[in-house]
């Protein structure tokens, strides 16, 4: 029945997601203000013709938020659908096979920005709506909440909660926003990272010096830097700021037990991101580093002369944006502040440093005990043919702490996104095939759910 | 005399030196390549217009060399000047208060990229001899040779020095491209030093990868080359790189002594350039560290998300510019290469690294034993009114060791500039002061040199 609807409506459905992919909503960068507001309109256009009752776009203190809801009986449960219509940045531009915000279908896989992330994933989630409603097949309540901030920290989305925590209310959320560990190996996501993010500058002299005038009396800002962040980590790969593991919860013996069985090549996964060798904290195996343990990355680094050839100087300024994964238990604010100080503590002589907190969120873990957690269970049963793995995931979504902490509701991480897609970077894409099989979990997550 | 002329010729000479400067003629950015052109020709005609027999644009291997030359008696000593044509890139643009290639006078002072380093610094011999020529007081004879590619460590010079040898045939170098301890400190550079500068590439996964789903269990990039670079020196200041010292000269006790001497407020030093501390090898001073000793210095860095706000990636590569000063019986291009395989050795596991040796050059000593040093010690004291101090100081020009090594010619070191002129930064100057007082010290030179 489904199989045949995807089918049937698979062009329509295509071009109605291409019209979201091709507004370059990419909510860091400011002159992309005006997308975030066509974007969010175009969302309550597609979500009105899905089958909603009612479709707004409303005012937070940043981007705006879209809600629209199908109430088909006020005392049947209700089901919050959570995404973000906001992308990440798309430099390197150069290295992209075509024009990030003009998908085109290849070797059977969409490819552009928000492809999967999250455009494409919420995408899933709409149509699999549109598809009960369309056939009387709904058998509870359907509210939707998009925002446009997902990808800098969701800065305004917990203050929307507090503010409409009536009009959200529900009795699970469902998110479609992760991966599984393969197609062959379908999973549901079971925790998350948390993060904390800064932008660090570090400033030396008052003013560009020659290298061979000054080089070797005044602290180079570049070296400098680089000293502090090689501090950061030590040689077993863990990271060095006092107190930092000190609420980190140690992975229970039985979940390391299970993830140990998860099937999984690391020769293979060598292979797929090109290095010869994998590196992370000592004592834990791959697939505990990215998804059990906290990590520290830099994501960005810059300072000095970057342009063709040769340039002697000491530049007076150096910056770097670096961020932590946290676990469960640990506190983004709290880590915030360790690292900050930290960093002040360690400055070379000689340097300021000045610390920006971006932004950042807490982990989380859904019981996989939840009614609504089996019915995801069974959902994917039925499109993938296997029963999906219970698994922790490296990446954060923090507000979906947030929820839990402001709406006290938990949420159901029924992701679709593979490895290969490539969010975050360069020829992001999405299979058509997990669209398709996306759609059919999810219609019947909803089936299930009433039973 | 020679004070009159320069008054009664001002604003004609200045206008001849803004035309100069007005050719933005940077070597090391490839778009420039018409303009380097532009201003040897245009150094042609002003060197014509100076009183040389003949001048020439003489092509070599890069950019083109300018020659010129006026024999007034083949038994007479010849002095050759040399200076250079091409420029420093501008970046960071927003920090010059006027137009870097628009000269304009502010406060006594010229303003623009060139003014001193090396435009404004030449044009003080091409202006000193167009006095004695005009009004009959050469005794010997002058050559001038300019070449285009000193910023980016004269490449082309060797060869073309190799090649014209009976061209450059002369007794002494003479070239004003270094500066004085200070406007009522003027000294004479008796040592500069040498010079290794490269270009390094971290190679870690084979495209951006997200620090949520990797972030752990991959070596970033970014980590690793600051691990590297913060390892190349040790908290004594001291470069780490084995065998780098081996073939360092201790600086002469009576060296220090000298150097111990030099009137230097440190406090006025850190003041003038915006640092609280001032950080170098330990047992040596300030001076000592700037001049005598090697050095390191990351010029540039840069890899992942720079632009505004967080973006959560592992780059997929990072980049560093690095250099090191050397001091005379370091060879640059053992250093090179011992540096590039020091940073393979340290390299972190995970991650390729890729060393790109860009250039590089040797130290220079200059007997102060010269006639020609001390008629340029005369000429000083002509111009200011007291001895100048021999000093070593800090910069290369790596040619001056090429000359003596190819045509076994010794440099003389007149150089005009000061600290303040901010050569290589935004906001490059020279005191109008300073360009009368040069060409009154070149001028007594000469007359000093025929004594």
């Amino acid at each position: 029945m489904i199989k045949q609807y995807i089918q049937e409506n698979e062009s329509r459905m295509l071009e109605e997601l291409f019209s979201l992919i091709r507004i370059p909503s990419i909510s860091s960068e400011s002159e992309h203000h005006a997308d975030m507001l066509r974007c969010a309109e175009r969302w309550k256009e597609l979500l009105i013709s899905a089958g909603v009752d009612s479709a707004e776009v409303m005012p937070s203190d940043g981007n705006p938020m879209v809600f629209a809801e199908k109430i088909v009986n006020a005392q049947a449960p209700t089901v919050l659908i959570y995404g973000h219509y906001d992308v990440m940045p798309v430099e390197p531009l150069e290295l992209w096979k075509s024009e990030p915000f003009e998908p085109v279908i290849r070797d059977g896989h969409i490819w552009a920005r928000g492809a999967d992330d999250d455009k494409g994933q919420s995408f899933i989630q709409a149509k699999a709506f549109e598809y009960l409603v369309k056939n009387g097949l709904l058998k509870h309540n359907v509210k939707f909440i998009l925002e446009g901030e997902e990808e800098i920290g969701s800065p305004s989305l917990e203050t929307f909660c507090e503010k409409h925590k009536e009009l959200l209310k529900a009795d699970i959320i469902l998110v479609s926003d992760t991966s599984m560990l393969s197609a062959e190996l379908p999973s549901l996501t079971t925790g998350l990272r948390g993060l904390s993010y800064w932008q660090v500058e570090v400033t030396g002299p008052n003013r560009d010096l020659h290298s061979g005038h000054f080089g070797g009396a005044v602290m180079n800002p570049i070296n400098a830097l680089c000293k502090m962040i090689a501090q950061l980590t030590d040689a077993d790969g863990r990271i060095t700021v006092p107190h930092f593991y000190d609420d980190v919860e140690e992975v229970p013996a039985e979940e390391r037990e299970m993830i140990a069985h998860i099937p999984f090549n690391e020769e293979k996964y060598k292979a797929a991101i090109g290095i010869k060798e994998v590196f992370g904290e000592k004592g834990y195996s791959t697939l505990e580093r990215n998804s059990c343990r906290p990590s520290f990355d830099c994501c960005g680094i810059w300072g000095g002369y970057t342009g063709e050839g040769a340039k002697t100087v000491i530049p007076s300024k150096a910056f770097a944006k670096i961020s932590t994964r946290l676990v469960p238990h640990q506190n983004s604010e709290k880590i915030a502040k360790l690292v900050a100080e930290h960093l002040q503590s360690i400055a070379p002589v000689g340097v300021t440093v000045k610390v920006d907190y971006l932004h950042g969120g807490e982990g989380y873990v859904c019981p996989i005990s939840l009614p609504a957690y089996k019915a995801a269970e069974k959902g994917f049963e039925a499109a993938f043919g296997q029963r999906p793995l219970p698994v922790r995931r490296g990446g954060s979504i923090p507000i979906i702490a947030t929820f839990e902490k402001v709406l006290g509701i938990k949420t159901i991480l029924m992701g679709f996104g593979l490895e290969s897609n490539a969010i975050h970077s360069p020829n992001e894409n999405i299979p058509l095939d997990m669209i398709r099989r996306g759609i059919e979990a999810v219609v019947n997550f909803h089936l299930f759910y009433d039973e």
